[in-house]
C-alpha cells in the first residue's frame, strides 16, 4: 500500500483545550438536510412525492429546521420549495432553508423560490479551502473572501427586493472548513458577519462543515473550540456543525465538537449524503436519549422512521446500524442470551416489587444499551437462536413464547438438541422451529408408551396406589403401582411392564419440577421430570390440565425418548 | 420519549489526561475476531468452508493475530480449530487464539483444541461489571476476582499438561470493562498478572472491552489512559482494545484510545459482531493509510475483500461504508463533480510536468480523501450523473469515456439536455445512456442537412472556396461558398440555400474548438462550433478523421438542432 502518498493532518495547537472535560447536557439545535445533501447523493434522487413524504416525516419527528433543497441548481428543487409554500405545508414552528452558491444570479433565484413563506433561512456557501482556491477557482484569499462578502450583500439586497413579508435568517458555510487554515476561515466568517450585522433577535449561523472528514474526531473539536474563541460576536452567533463520515467518525466528531461549544448540528436520518454520508441524526439523537437527555425528537417508532427513509431514499439501513438495524437488539451468543434473560427477569422482579411496569423503571440490562420498547421494538427479536446460541436463548424463547420455564439441566439438554440441528443445517432457528423441535422431542412421542387414563387413591399413612391404562406399542395395558405419590407409583407400575424388563429401562426419577402455564382453574400445567432410564439420564416434559397427568406424561416422555 | 429512564455515563476524573495532544504515528497490533465475535453474531454462522475462506482472506491481507473460535462452546468451532492445525493452514508468522470462559472444564477443552499448534494465544474472560455481579452471577467482588485468578491458573495447568510443544500467549479480558469500576478492573487485572508472571519474552495481553459502547469516545480514551497509568508491569503488558459500536463511535473510541496508549486492537472486517458490531478493521486501517501511516494490512483490492466477507457473512456492506461502499468515491452533485474534475486534471498536469504517473504523486483531490486507485477502484465510478449533477459530471463522463473535451458553454448546454431527462425520468444516468443522448443530440441527426462530400481550394491572398455536396431533406444539392477558411465558406454556402432563407437560418459562427480524439495520423478529430441560427444560439459537434470535415459536420449538427 502506497501510504507514503499521504500525509498526516496537522493537529491544532490548543494545549489549553477545555472540551475533553466537558459533557453533553442538552440536545443541540438540529437541522435535517435529508432533502438537500441527503437527496443530492442518492442514486435516484427523490421524486416530488417522496420528498413530501420525507418532509412530513421530519416534521412529525420534531425537526424544526429543515433544509429543503438547492432551488437555483435544480428545477425539481425549485418547484418543491414552491409546492411547500403554496400548499401551506410548513408548520408555524418549522423553518425551512435553501442552499445557494455565492453567485448573484443563483442567489436571486434562491430568494425568489421563497416568496410567500413566513420565515426561512438562506444558506450561502463558498469554497475557502486552499486546494479549491488553487485548483478550482484560481483565486487569492482576498478574492475568495470577497465572494463571501458580495454573496452576503446579494442575499440582503435580494431579500429586501423580494421577501419583505418574510422573517429571514442567514447561514454561512466556509467550505471545506476542515481543510482550511483556521485563521482564514475565521477571517472570512468575521467579514460575512460584518455585513450581516447580527444583534439581539438577529442571529447569524456560522456552519463549519467537515465536508470531508480528514482527521481523528478530536481535531474537529479542537478546530471548533479554537474558532469559537476567536469570534467577536459569539453571543449572536450560532456555531453549527456539518460533519461527513469519510473516516467513520462523524458521530464522534459531532459529539466532541458539541462538547467544544457548538450549538447546532446538520445531518441526515441514517447518515445519507455525499459519499459516506452526513452524520446520522438518528444515532446522535438516540445517543443523547440513552444518557437521559431529551433528544427533542420522537424516535418512539423507529421502524416506521426506517421504512419511510428506505422508501424515500431507495437505499437500505444496514442491519447493524445503531439503534435501528435489524440485528442491534439481538443476541445470538449463548452467554449473552443467558445474561439478558437474567437481566430482564431482574427488571420484572423489581417492577413487581415496586408495583410499576418495567417501562417505568430505570433501564439497566446486560448488552442492551436501551430498552427496545422505547423505540417500538419488542423483546421477541432480542434473543435469536443459531449454532452459537446456548441454553439461555433457547430457554428464553420457550419461556417467552410458550410459558415453559425449563429447569436448568433440561435447558442444557434441549439446547444440545437444537445445537445439533443448527450445526448440521446452519442458519437461524425461528421461535416456531424451536417449538416444533421441542414438541417432537418431548410432547408428541406416542411410542412405545402412551397414557390413556389414570386412577389414583391415597389415604393417610399409606402409600399412593395408582391404576393406569397405557398403550404399550399400541396395545392397551392396565398397570398398577404404589409409591410415595403418584409419580413414584407410576414408575413402579412402568417398571413392572414386560417391555421395561426386556429393554432394561429400570426407570428412576432424579428430579422433578412443575408449574402452571397460565392463571385460573382451567389452566394447563407443565411438568419436567429427569429420569434415569437404564444407563441414560434424560428429561421428559408433560403438559396437561391435570397436574398428576402432566407429571405422568413427563415420565412417559422421558421413557419414550430413551 | 422516556429519557428520564436513563442516566448519563459518569465521566473519568482525569484532568491531566494527555491523549488529546497525541497523534497516532503507527499501526497497532491487530487481532481479527471475524471468526469468533464476528461469526457468533451472524444470522447464519459460517460453514466450515466459509470459515476457511475467511481465514485465508485474513492471512492474505496480513493479519498476524486471528481469534478462530470458541471451541469449548461449539462443536463447529472445535473442529475448525482442529482442521486449521491438522491441515497445516496457519503460516509461521500467524498466531491463532481461542476464547474461553473461566470455567475449568471449558478451559481444558479449549486447551485440548490447540494440541499440535506451534504457537497460540488463549483468551480468557469473565464478567466483572457490577450488573453482572449482581444479576447474572450473584457473586461478590472477591468471588469474581477469584474466578479470574483460578481461570488463569487453570489455563497454566492445562497448558502444562497438554501443550508442552506450543508457545502459548495469554490474553485476559475483564468483561464489560467499560461498565466496571476502573479500580476493580485494575485490581482483577493485577491479580491475573500476578498469576501469569509476565517478563521479558512473556507478555500478558490485557484486553479492555467496550463490550457495550456506553459513552462518548473520549471517555473510553480516559479509561484507557487511567488504566495504563495504574499498571505495575506496563512494559510487559499489551493493552488491547475491543470496542463495539452501539453508539456509532467505535472507530473514534479506538483511535482516541490508541492516542491514550493502547497497543493492540481487536475488531472485524466491516464491523461485524454482536448487535451493532465490533469496530471495523477496514476503516481503522484505511484511516491510518490516509494519514501516511503503513496500516500493515493490504487493502489494495478492497472490492475483493468486500466480496469475500459478504460471501462468508451473508450480510451486505452498506453502500456508504467508509472506503469500501459502492457510493463512497462517487460524486453526484454538480459542484462536487466540477471540483473533482479540476483536481484530477491538476494532478495529471503535475504528473506530466514531473514525468511520473499520478499514482506516484502525493494525493490531493477535492472530495476524495484517498485515490480510489489505491484500493483497486477506478475513476469511472467517481462521477455519476443524476438530476443533481451539473455540467462537471456530464463533461467528465464524455471526456473520460469518449475523449470528448467539450468547451465550457457546450458542457452547460448538454448538461441541460441531460438534466431534462433526469428530472423527467429520475434515477441515475449511466455513461452509456449519456453517450446515447449525446449522439442522438449532436452526432446522428441527418435532417434537414447531411454532408456528402467536400472540395476546398485555397490560394495565397484569396478567400477559401468550397464546393460541397449536401443532402437537403434527402435531396442532393451542390453548394458553393467563400470565406476566411472552410467553416466561413461553408456557412456562406449554407446561407445561400433556399431552405435557409425559408426557415430564417442566417447561420453565424460564434465560437469554435477542435481537438484530436487520439494520437497518430489516422486519428479522429472532434470539432465544436457554437452557432447563431436565426435567434437561437446552439452548439454543434462533428467527429471525422478529416479536421475540415469534422468542423463542417459540427456546423451541420448545430443547424440540424435548430
Amino acid at each position: 500500500m502506497p501510504f507514503e502518498r499521504y500525509r498526516a493532518f496537522p493537529p491544532v495547537d490548543l494545549p489549553d483545550r477545555t472540551w475533553p472535560s466537558q459533557t453533553i447536557t442538552q440536545a443541540p439545535r438540529w437541522l435535517s438536510t435529508d432533502l438537500r445533501d441527503g437527496n443530492q447523493a442518492l442514486i435516484d434522487p427523490m421524486s416530488p412525492a417522496r420528498k413530501m413524504k420525507m418532509f412530513d416525516l421530519l416534521v412529525k419527528m420534531g425537526y424544526k429546521e429543515i433544509e429543503v433543497g438547492f432551488p437555483a441548481a435544480s428545477e425539481t428543487d425549485y418547484s418543491f420549495v414552491r409546492q411547500l409554500i403554496e400548499g401551506d405545508r410548513i408548520p408555524d414552528d418549522v423553518t425551512i432553508s435553501v442552499l445557494t452558491q455565492a453567485r448573484e444570479d443563483l442567489i436571486e433565484r434562491s430568494v425568489q423560490s421563497l416568496v410567500g413563506v413566513p420565515r426561512a433561512n438562506i444558506h450561502l456557501y463558498n469554497a475557502v479551502a486552499p486546494l479549491f482556491r488553487r485548483v478550482v477557482f484560481r483565486a487569492s484569499k482576498d478574492e475568495i473572501k470577497d465572494i463571501a462578502v458580495r454573496g452576503t450583500n446579494a442575499v440582503m439586497k435580494n431579500v429586501e427586493s423580494y421577501l419583505d413579508a418574510t422573517v429571514i435568517g442567514y447561514e454561512y458555510s466556509p467550505e471545506i472548513f476542515t481543510a482550511t487554515e483556521l485563521p482564514f476561515s475565521a477571517e472570512v466568517c468575521e467579514a460575512v458577519t460584518d455585513v450581516w450585522q447580527p444583534e439581539d433577535g438577529r442571529e447569524i449561523i456560522l456552519n463549519l462543515p467537515a465536508t470531508v472528514e480528514m482527521s481523528t474526531p478530536n481535531v474537529y473539536a479542537d478546530q471548533i473550540e479554537w474558532f469559537s474563541r476567536q469570534l467577536t460576536r459569539r453571543e449572536h452567533t450560532v456555531i453549527s456543525l456539518h460533519p461527513h463520515n469519510d473516516r467513520g467518525t462523524a458521530v464522534a466528531a459531532t459529539e466532541l465538537a458539541m462538547m467544544a461549544g457548538a450549538d447546532r448540528v446538520e445531518g441526515c436520518l441514517f447518515g445519507h449524503g455525499e459519499r459516506t454520508g452526513n452524520v446520522c441524526l438518528v444515532t446522535l439523537g438516540m445517543n443523547l436519549f440513552s444518557q437521559g437527555i431529551d433528544p427533542q425528537i420522537d424516535f418512539s417508532d423507529i421502524d416506521e422512521v426506517r421504512r419511510t427513509v428506505e422508501y424515500c431514499t431507495q437505499l437500505p439501513v444496514h442491519p447493524r446500524h445503531p439503534y435501528a438495524g435489524d440485528l442491534v437488539y439481538t443476541a445470538f451468543s449463548g452467554s449473552h442470551q443467558d445474561a439478558i434473560k437474567k437481566g430482564l427477569e431482574d427488571l420484572e422482579r423489581q417492577a413487581g416489587e415496586q408495583g410499576v411496569p418495567v417501562s417505568q423503571l430505570p433501564w439497566e440490562a446486560p448488552y442492551l444499551p436501551i430498552d427496545p420498547h422505547d423505540v417500538g421494538r419488542t423483546y421477541e427479536a432480542v434473543i435469536r437462536v443459531n449454532s452459537q446460541s446456548g441454553k439461555g436463548g433457547v430457554a428464553y424463547v420457550l419461556k417467552n413464547e410458550h410459558k415453559l420455564d425449563l429447569p436448568r439441566r433440561a435447558q442444557i439438554e434441549f439446547s444440545r438438541v437444537i445445537q445439533e440441528r443448527t450445526d448440521a443445517e446452519g442458519g437461524e432457528m425461528t421461535a416456531e422451529a424451536i417449538w416444533e423441535v421441542f414438541r417432537a422431542e418431548y410432547l408428541d412421542r406416542e411410542a412405545p408408551l402412551q397414557l390413556d387414563s389414570v386412577h389414583t387413591s391415597s389415604a393417610a399413612g399409606e402409600k399412593d396406589r395408582l391404576t393406569v391404562n397405557v398403550h404399550v406399542d399400541g396395545e392397551v395395558r392396565t398397570l398398577e403401582g404404589t409409591g410415595n405419590g403418584p409419580i413414584a407409583a407410576f414408575v413402579d407400575a412402568v417398571n413392572g411392564l414386560e417391555v421395561a424388563q426386556e429393554r432394561g429401562w429400570d426407570v428412576r426419577v432424579l428430579d422433578y419440577a412443575e408449574h402452571a402455564l397460565s392463571a385460573g382453574g382451567d389452566a394447563y400445567a407443565a411438568a419436567y421430570v429427569e429420569c434415569a432410564v437404564g444407563d441414560q439420564v434424560l428429561w421428559g416434559v408433560g403438559v396437561d390440565p391435570n397436574i398428576v397427568t402432566a407429571s405422568l406424561k413427563a415420565v412417559i416422555s422421558a421413557v419414550n425418548r430413551a
